[in-house]
């Protein structure tokens, strides 16, 4: 087909992420499905206007300091001082206040990583076909970049990224060419059948499951429960839709 | 099956093997099907006893002004001063030398990252059997360590980790817990009702392919040619088996 002229190149890990193919990409897509992708989906949904992601602990508590709410998690488990561990279930009081503060262990990492791009979204399962209809809408080379687990591969983000990036190329305007993008999507099709039984034995669905947080793991794994697109603005991630 | 005790752990590049989770494992397999893990088990296959393994260009140079034999590869072509490329059907002429100096774009590299681990063995489709009964009579935790192509995931490599991953969970003594293994086990099962065709369309085989190496490409898919298992010995790559 004449119009697959666009790249998609899947990054495993944010220390990857400077060995990309796609030098000069103009649009990154971060993906942390378990769970602070979902989380800050969910947190732009119910009402929260800007969620600033920050990488250290250190930067959370100042934040806090300066009266921000501070969402906060490492190793799965929330921090103590933190308002909000990294729950996209967890919000359920009156919201408020219109910002988070949000520092996790590896999806924060990845926007960090991510963060001098012309352009950076946030995808999970959540916002999926929202996510997928803006990108097809306005299409250029892109860059799935997963998160992982402290530096090592994770299923669950790969096999989201192999997701969109089969849904991508149905548009029309994008091509798989990278050896990442068609693993991904070679994994998305063993795991679709039954998304929740092949994500069950991954790495990182037993640890939290092991924290007891399956009702965050049924979650994350639910397809388009919102609209939301969050994207980079300054220093915040907000909906690319307001 | 209570003997399923030792895990394996597929690093995709050289540059995430920092990262990986089983710290401490006793045995690195590292992987460079296109082409220096086929190349060095064709060399110690033909004749030659050592393979020393080298990083930079210079450092090859060297040697070879002290009169050894250099095979030297950078983007897949060979380099003008070197008496050989990374070509495993490339070494013809009778072997009339015990020792090659190898330095290639990124299998050498890998061999690099690991050579401080305790055992260090270079796998291939070439001596698969050999290597998979090898490592099977002797069990233990064991990272297979693929090469990648400038810090980038490639396909054959991991397809290749997951084929051996696979025929070691069947031994009984290893297990398949790491996402990066089960990944890779279910992309060597996408692959082989027909290799060939599946790799053909990766993105080092098109490369390749245009270089005009495709009885390269060809040699190194071919299973079991060979029963030589390279081991790291001090500097170099020798045969375990004599």
């Amino acid at each position: 087909m004449e119009n697959e002229n666009f790249d998609i190149e899947v990054c495993f890990t944010p220390e990857m992420f400077p060995f990309r193919q796609l030098r000069s990409a103009p649009l990154v897509v971060v993906v942390d499905v378990f769970r602070a992708s979902t989380t800050i989906c969910r947190a732009l949904q119910i009402g929260i206007k800007r969620v600033y992601p920050v990488p250290t602990e250190g930067e959370a508590m100042a934040w806090q300091e300066k009266g921000y709410k501070v969402a906060a998690e490492r190793q799965g488990r929330k921090l103590d001082f933190a308002d909000f561990g990294n729950s996209p279930t967890g919000f359920f009081s009156t919201i408020d206040f219109d910002n988070l503060v949000l520092t996790t262990t590896n999806g924060t990492k990845a926007i960090e990583a991510a963060s001098n791009e012309q352009q950076v979204l946030i995808g999970s399962f959540c916002n999926f076909n929202s996510l997928s209809n803006y990108l097809s809408a306005q299409p250029k080379d892109l860059v799935i970049l997963c998160s992982g687990w402290n530096g090592s591969f994770s299923l669950e983000d790969t096999v989201f990224a192999g997701a969109l990036a089969e849904k991508l190329k149905c548009s029309g305007f994008f091509k798989i060419d990278a050896d990442s993008t068609r693993a991904a999507v070679d994994l998305w099709e063993k795991a679709k059948p039954d998304l929740q039984k092949y994500m069950a034995s991954s790495q990182h669905y037993q640890r939290l499951l092991k924290l007891g947080l399956e009702k965050d793991l049924q979650f994350c794994l639910q397809m388009n429960t919102t609209e939301v697109i969050p994207y980079l603005e300054n220093d915040y991630l907000t909906d690319i839709k307001k």
